[in-house]
């Protein structure tokens, strides 16, 4: 669906010079199409290029210094008309001649191509550059009779950079036809596109099939076959040009283009599985680009092109050239590579006796709760599906596992109390998952801190640390009492603890009391309307897992009441 | 519809190793990441920025010089884990320090918060920056409450600049969180993204309905309306955005982003309305930013952010840099303004009384073609319909018409044949539209060639010139005999009018024998069976309109017949 117009007939006018207002560093826009902003020899070839309007950044956001010196753009889809091509043309040359390239269409070769008699008329010398790459649209041996489709950057760019080089039209024109003749592409459609104005796709295809062969404008594929993974997807686009592959060729420059909604994400998914049998056949990718260079307004799909390189060929694909899509510079020095951390055993700071018997009472608990936690996670699975993804239950799971083995190796490596805690509390945010993971991890650590590796454990640290662990989960996670979250258990569980422990000096009744402050509260959170968001907020969804989180925290504090000591 | 993936678990992570491999240049894959590869200066404070996946340039496209110095990427709309996120900023670190980035998500606020603890107290001093620009999800008086969306790029950037400067930490974190609280945003959204793996979209948006103020992963928006045109929807992002606006502003900088299927010729359709009411409210637009920078998969939509600048924001937002979406430098020194032709009158090579006396002629005859083509205009409809897309009458009064007015012209400017054959091809030509009228125009114009603005006329002139006619039209239109164009009637008349010419020597008997060739040609093409395209093949459809093509041209044929003398 193409959205955003006002009249559907202006789109492509409205569309050109918007883009012209945002590319004045550029181009500069003409009746029809734009010419390049920036200073140029005079005598320099003019590579001028174009087509219909729906490809951007075809053909527009080719013309920069070392690709086109201007672009000609006709209506969606739609040949510009002669008069327009010859107009730029006209604007563009620079007294070195013209060289005309686009897609090999019917409307603009013959555009293009009348264009160039009216000019030669005029005694303007100009050559034209039909662009021949699809190779799903005409056989190997008769190349010319193919259509263009993103091979079109490929081939003009290697124009750009004979012309911004100095070459002769004769020069520019010869590089430019050897290097369509090594240009091939092939490309796949998942869905059509809509032009502005309509409400139904130019053309459809069948749900979970892809179409291959398509051309840009929806002209017939060769086949259908099922939409296939990126690793098949990738053995059919290089079997299919491979297969024309030339006897001497072992390096190539390669265009993996999107037709407008297959996005960036999924073309780099495909591009190394590409990459890989490109290798694996013996051939060296130079300045491989992934993107979208050629479009179809809203289509899904993607396209492999390749150039197949020769000496000079590699020199004008790699030479520099900045423009709206296509930025090239010379190679840049790059840093000394980036070390990974390599995989080490941790140490731990020197740790008390007596931090260290805490530090394994500590382990101890852990390895109870992760028991209790593994036996709750179908309910709090339960529970959690209520309101969010239902996956509470295993993240507590995962999380306390990986605290238990932590903490145990923390033990055998000879860490105290506080060290041990915040092994255990790293390990449960690592891997647990999700965002229940984290507000473990960052309470945990946070009631770490009011413990020590070497003096001797003081109830009153503990409690010092129930307090520390609410500031860190309110100040990072910002739950308030009543969002239906961990917060709504652990504030009374901490508040009671302090108050009980103040007023009974005992940590195992004060813990108590705090623990049943905790599931009354994970009870009371429960019978709270959820505030429902009309979409699926997934941000939100994922605080605290709504009341599971309550309900976990509640269970946790529970299963330490029996192992505390009186 | 995410099509394009192996298995949907594995999404993110190989597509950022897909994107490393193409942009080594800029980036270098480390676990959960990426760091840059370019060369830094010691001591720089590292920029660190990061979020769920699925939002491509967002993150991993941001890193280079100029911009930030890694990225964490979590799965696909989640949030990195506390441990990525501290262990992508310890290779990023060069001892100034870190300046972490994000927007405003719970699940970020969590891991981005707790590995900035993490980090300082391993002695690591890190800032955290969340980005709040979104208007849409919390009020102006409580700005930090609201999340990030596009905007991100625009405070990065700032950062990124400030931090290449070489700017403390302190300052860098100031001056990225004085542009945050000077930067809004306003989204819309057409329809819903699908993510990996699944069928169904996240969310939906009823048809034709946009959804205003929507989060990039589906958070609820405020409301729903129409779908507007583009200069309503540049008055209703506008108008919320200048509500903001800060009594001291006078200049802006500006980004108007795609969300991913919403392409950028809509977005360049929508961006001069939008600099328009900028420019309305006294606003001074710096470089403006027209594209995709924060995506959310293949959603639809768009959103405008815009930075309140000052002398110190308009500095770091123009500065240099270099990344896979992001490419700035000092504004280039621009070429001379490119003059656009003038309107002029046409000038045309003296001629002799004779090639003026042929010119009237001429003028003469296109007049009549012009009338009968108009009278014929529903007719040839109808025929083209059955094949094309009916506008082929259309198409011929028009450019007939035209070419009638060129014609009449050069004859009051004492054009002689040759120039007013030339000026009504032109004119045919260019104002026809589709590609009959560039075939007229080729053939009319090689027509004229044979004729002369001096000598008087001859009819074997008349005669050669339908042979460069021919020429003309099949060199440039590429059809042969049978492929249901014009060329199957047009082949025949000239073939005839030569043999007949040659036999009889008389003009009138031969082009009346070339006519009645044509018209019985123009007759056989129509039964023939046409070739069928499985899907709309645009360009092969316009190819001379198929038969309507070769009726339009036997009734030319005959129209002519009439007006010749003997």
């Amino acid at each position: 669906m193409t959205t955003i117009y006002d009249e559907p007939e202006d789109f492509a006018t409205s569309a050109l010079k918007g883009y012209a207002a945002v590319y004045g560093r550029f181009v500069c826009a003409v009746k029809g199409g734009v010419v390049r902003s920036t200073p140029r020899v005079a005598g320099k070839v003019a590579v001028v290029v174009g087509g219909g309007s729906g490809h951007y950044p075809a053909f527009a956001g080719y013309v920069g210094p070392g690709l086109a010196d201007a672009a000609v753009a006709g209506d969606v889809f739609a040949s510009p008309s002669t008069a327009a091509v010859a107009r730029v043309c006209r604007l563009a040359d620079r007294g070195g001649g013209v060289l005309l390239g686009y897609g090999n269409y019917a409307g603009d070769v013959l555009n293009f191509g009348a264009a160039a008699e009216r000019l030669r008329a005029e005694g303007l010398d100009v050559r034209v550059l039909p662009v021949t790459d699809d190779v799903a649209s005409g056989p190997a041996d008769n190349h010319l009779s193919r259509r263009g489709i993103a091979g079109d950057l490929i081939v003009f760019k290697v124009a750009g950079a004979a012309a911004e080089e100095g070459r002769s039209l004769d020069d520019v024109e010869a590089v430019a036809k050897h290097a369509n003749a090594r240009t091939v592409s092939f490309g796949v459609a998942f869905a059509g596109c809509t032009l502005p104005g309509s409400a139904e796709p130019l053309f459809t295809v069948p749900k979970g099939q892809m179409a291959l062969g398509l051309g840009i404008h929806g002209e017939p594929g060769i086949s259908e076959t099922a939409i296939l993974p990126a690793a098949a997807l990738a053995d059919l686009l290089t079997h299919r040009l491979l297969a024309e592959r030339p006897a001497d060729c072992t390096r190539v420059a390669a265009l993996l283009n999107g037709l407008g909604a297959t996005k960036y994400e999924e073309l780099f998914v495909l591009w190394p599985q590409v990459a890989t049998r490109l290798a694996a056949a013996g051939l060296e990718v130079v300045r491989p680009e992934v993107g979208e260079f050629v479009t179809s307004l809203d289509m899904r799909g993607c396209s492999l092109s390749l150039l197949w390189l020769d000496a000079d060929l590699e020199r004008l694909w790699s030479a520099p050239c900045e423009t709206a899509v296509l930025v090239r510079r010379d190679e840049p020095n790059l840093a000394e590579a980036i070390p990974e951390e390599t995989a080490e055993v941790p140490t731990f700071p020197a740790a008390s006796d007596a931090a260290r018997e805490t530090g394994r009472c500590i382990a101890g608990i852990i390895a109870r709760l992760a028991d209790v936690l593994h036996g709750a996670e179908a309910e709090l699975g339960r529970i959690d599906a209520q309101a969010g993804d239902g996956d509470h239950g295993q993240g507590m799971t995962r999380g306390a596992t990986a605290a238990r083995v932590a903490a145990d190796e923390a033990v055998a490596a000879g860490a105290g109390a506080r060290s041990v805690l915040a092994a255990a509390a790293d390990a449960w945010a690592d891997r647990a998952g999700g965002t229940s993971g984290v507000i473990w991890g960052v309470l945990l650590r946070a009631w770490s801190t009011a413990l020590s590796d070497s003096a001797a454990r003081k109830d009153a640290d503990v409690v010092a640390g129930a307090g520390l662990a609410l500031d860190g989960v309110t100040r990072l996670g910002g739950a308030k009492v009543g969002d239906k979250t961990l917060v709504d258990a652990l504030v009374p569980f901490v508040k009671t603890l302090e108050t009980a422990f103040a007023e009974t000096r005992s940590l195992k009744a004060a813990w108590t009391r705090a623990a049943s402050a905790a599931t009354a509260a994970a009870e009371a959170t429960r019978a709270l309307t959820p505030r429902l968001g009309r979409a699926r907020p997934l941000a939100e969804r994922s605080v605290g897992h709504r009341d599971a989180g309550a309900v976990s925290l509640a269970l946790c504090a529970e299963t330490v009441v029996a192992m505390l000591g009186d």
